[in-house]
């Protein structure tokens, strides 16, 4: 059975030794009293809850499943309506919350950590909470004051949760297309009808009310995107005070028959009739959503770097403890009759890559959510809007670049195990299943990249990309004098360089032929990926420089990840740069009908 | 429902226009009545076979699994047993054995274009027979004719099957660690004693009796693989004439719980004193079973080949009829309220990828079962000879190149699907997990790694590659003249004069330090891997070019696979050439109690 040990002195390091969090919210009123020492007790305790209530529950889950009863009503495996309680019971749901609705008014970023490690311990039960923020956060940035009364303190508190009703059968990407219909019925209500399916979390036992956002269009709506408007649908109706009323005529279908996360009720939903309010306005439903989906694809993001890591750690055991062949110098540890399968250079490999991409990972994410509550609570105006605009920036690419490294590190912790990893009682085939959804929803891989490089990119003509490269410009100025930094600045300065022109490379060809973009999307996210994990780990590299006199394994450790990365990993950039430089003819050419 | 159609063009095209087999086996004594008709009919019953009876078992099998009683009887899913039974019907597992057995003394690539299509349609119900030809071969190659007389012509005719009973708890990769012994009992028999885990249809209710193969160690057998023996022992005792007796004392003591392939019976035996004979020399099993492992090395190139077109088939059907979005060009079909998927460079990067590795693989695997025959019917004995090299050096390659292949291309067959490509129904994610194990067993890819850079290079100085090497310059400097083939072997040159250095410095470094060859052979093998596909498919764009005049399509879609093999696969070459010269020390820096 996996084991998970919340990796506290790790998050500790980019929180205070990599991002100086403590001096950026001394500068926010909002946060200036949270301390160094506050954020380790939630860290600590966050842990605790992590290890102890949620990640037993995490293999019974994938094994029992959900079921659904012939009525419709779903039940989650034994233990996760109890942790949900205990969750609730603990605050957790309020963590990052407005106090004006019963939250901590803590910062985004605990919130971040807590889910770090909420995910490394159980993807599947995370995301029942998970959905909620985004809930929160939609109704809080577009709701009425009366929709902020009646659901706010509901959802902060726990007890209800919420879903994205986004995806019908004929449409997931092309949210245009859908078809579900809303009729205003007077008195500020409407009539939803139509199905909805991959509801996460859509149906459950945890929570006394559930918060659907649906979306849907009004009669005589514009076709298109430009039609769909946004709706809070309660599973149960509410009167004007709050009040749970009846069962609202919405109900599930049936649940999904997936991969992984099976623990998780991925429901088909139908809404015949079910009374809602709108949300926003009307045929602005998409925007509005996307306050929402932002916030799911750095919650994405934050599922893979848990699973990567929680990954890397059971792999990591298992090649210390595992003990079959000599090591190709000859025999390490005499006294038993094979050394442990950790001193092969590959099975190295396979465990770096993992500890990096969690490292690497972790300082990434953490640092868009610092940027966030920049965004949000920074006292100057232009440090505001700058962290705005990097945010919008960097999230597809946390959404993409962490989806995908977790994929490729839970494999490589799978082959560590060898045939041990493709039995499901040690738990590494699960994390593989799990991770693999990641890449998928909240937008595929493929449209974060389209995103990323058209719209992010190219229409403001690399305008927030060359902020961005301003202040990886000035690191490589300051450090690049510093001849034992040379190591890690010389790559980021040749890599930086190469980005500039290879985007304006594409963005001369994209002009002649809009096709260029698709075809260079997918390996240009991927080498921005690894621009930002080559200057994080070049700054974490410096600060393990730096400390290694301390004599602290800690360090040492540090250094070793970053020189990895660097040798290992950022290569892949040599033929990024060429698949991201090879055009669309080679896709085009042959004929669909060929295929 | 996935679907599969055998690509029996593409199949004939490898056979005749790129490998020319017809005057390879005229040469063959043996051979020399196979016609190409003979061939093409056994191509299509293969196909029918394959498409009818056993692909329609795949999902029902996977849902369904094994079931063990109490007893230790493995049921297998519903239908397996009437498949197998129409399969030893029409004469398929003899068609590549030895007539004095009741063999149908076809080719041994014949035999690998049946295993294509079985396992494209099922690799869980393929793996039942797969194994059985491996059996034959060891014994075929090892036992007395006393052995050979009673084992053969069951196993030829497919009324019992064969294992490869190996792995122990505590050992898969170092069978030098192995535990069951075997007595002495007189009468030229043996009680062995032990548990293995981790056998492949170890136990099932397909045929009357299964022969399992199985390592031991005789009392006083000197320690590590020195000391090891093979032994015949079968699941029912028999008489000196082969008649079935009672059951020997082994049997299932559980079914393991997997990621994939679940309708193939992973069992854990026991072996509580049951009865066998010796297979070849005491103490000699493991160079015996090695037969029978090269042979199931390039079995799972086969597996991972037939899942590879699948997976492609069916995410290119999908690709065209899901319509979603618009292409980034504008609207291609007016009509519809989007285009079909396939209009998306991305979508179509996925498809090729597949295709690519797909047609790659077949030409790959095609070309090395035409080399067995080669090595064992060839006329002149050095031709025979550079053969038996030549698949000596190419095994692991195949193994492991094609299989981490097959992993890349079903994992982008579920993308195309986006979140359908997550749920069961769709079949895409059982393609994944089923692939999965490919990279594992029978050696994990990085045995197969430094197996090939270890043994097959390295230690006689690289002349097995330098003689392939020959191959493939005559093949540049008699095609380099002509302007229309310098796309290909531009590159083919470039990385083959690339491999010839890296080859040569990774040498040197391995004399100063070891652990630099398993630094390097992970990505030195997949190097390898993109040389000879390179190769390949110069030698396929070749004939492609030259038949585009024809107006035949097929031709057309040849030279765009070739072209975008070139563009966008081959060049990953750029960064594993890094990778294989980044050496040991960034590997192995970090203390091991330190991950």
């Amino acid at each position: 059975m996996p084991h998970y040990n919340p990796p506290i002195r790790d998050i500790k390091f980019v929180l205070h030794e990599l991002l100086g969090v403590g001096e950026q919210y001394a500068l926010m009123e909002k946060y200036k009293d949270f301390s160094e020492e506050t954020f380790g007790l939630i860290v600590e305790e966050a842990a605790k809850f992590a290890q102890e209530v949620v990640q037993p529950l995490n293999q019974v889950g994938d094994a029992k499943g959900c079921a659904r009863s012939s009525t419709g009503e779903v039940t989650t495996p034994d233990g996760f309506r109890q942790a949900y309680q205990l969750y609730v019971q603990g605050g957790w749901p309020s963590l990052a919350c407005d106090s004006a609705y019963g939250g901590q008014d803590l910062p985004k970023l605990a919130n971040s950590v807590l889910y770090e490690m909420l995910n490394a311990a159980n993807q599947a039960w995370t995301m029942y909470p998970g959905l909620s923020h985004g809930a929160y956060e939609c109704i809080h940035a577009h709701g009425t004051e009366e929709q902020k009364n009646i659901y706010l303190p509901k959802l902060v508190s726990g007890h209800w949760t919420g879903t994205m009703c986004l995806t019908e059968s004929h449409c997931g990407t092309d949210l245009g297309l859908l078809k579900t219909r809303a009729e205003d019925v007077g008195g500020g209500q409407f009539s939803l009808y139509g199905t909805k399916i991959f509801i996460s979390s859509g149906e459950h036992d945890l929570a006394e009310n559930i918060v659907h956002l649906v979306l849907a269009r009004l009669p005589g709506a514009p076709k298109g995107t430009k039609g769909i408007s946004l709706f809070i649908v309660p599973k149960f109706t509410l009167d004007q005070a709050g009040k749970l009323g009846e069962r609202n005529k919405l109900s599930c279908g049936s649940l999904e028959h997936k991969m992984g996360i099976h623990a998780n009720a991925t429901c088909v939903m139908n809404f015949d009739g079910a009374i809602g309010t709108l949300l926003g306005e009307p045929n602005k439903g998409l925007q509005a959503m996307f306050v929402m989906m932002n916030a799911a694809r750095l919650g994405v993001g934050m599922q893979s770097l848990g699973l990567t890591d929680v990954a890397y750690q059971n792999s990591a055991k298992y090649a210390k403890e595992r003990h079959q062949m000599r090591s190709l110098k000859g025999s390490q540890k005499s006294d038993s009759p094979a050394d442990p399968i950790i001193v092969h250079p590959d099975v190295r490999r396979m465990l770096l890559t993992q500890r990096a991409y969690a490292e690497g990972g972790r300082a990434f994410s953490y640092y868009v959510a610092l940027l966030i509550d920049t965004e949000q609570c920074h006292p100057d105006e232009d440090t505001r809007g700058d962290a705005a605009e990097l945010v919008t920036l960097l999230t597809p690419i946390i959404k993409a670049f962490l989806t995908d490294n977790a994929f490729m590190s839970c494999n490589e912790g799978l082959q560590v195990f060898g045939g041990h990893g493709y039995i499901t009682e040690w738990g590494m085939e699960q994390f593989v299943r799990d991770s693999r959804i990641n890449m998928i929803y909240e937008g595929t891989n493929t449209v974060q990249a389209l995103d990323l490089l058209g719209r992010k990119v190219l229409r403001d003509m690399g305008k927030s990309l060359k902020k961005f490269g301003r202040q990886i410009q000035e690191f490589i100025e300051e450090e690049g004098v510093r001849k034992e930094m040379s190591e890690f600045i010389d790559p980021l300065a040749d890599l930086a360089s190469k980005v500039e022109k290879l985007t304006q490379e594409i963005g001369m060809k994209a002009m002649m032929n809009a096709d260029e973009v698709g075809a260079a999307a997918t390996p240009y996210l991927r080498i921005l990926g690894h621009l930002i994990y080559a200057y994080l780990f070049a700054k974490m590299g410096k600060i393990a420089l730096k400390e290694l006199k301390s004599g602290d394994d800690f360090y040492k450790a540090k250094l070793a990840t970053a020189r990895f990365y660097f040798a290992r990993l950022l290569p892949e950039t040599s033929t990024l740069i060429k698949l991201a430089r090879a055009g669309s003819s080679n896709l085009m050419a042959l004929d669909a009908e060929l295929f």
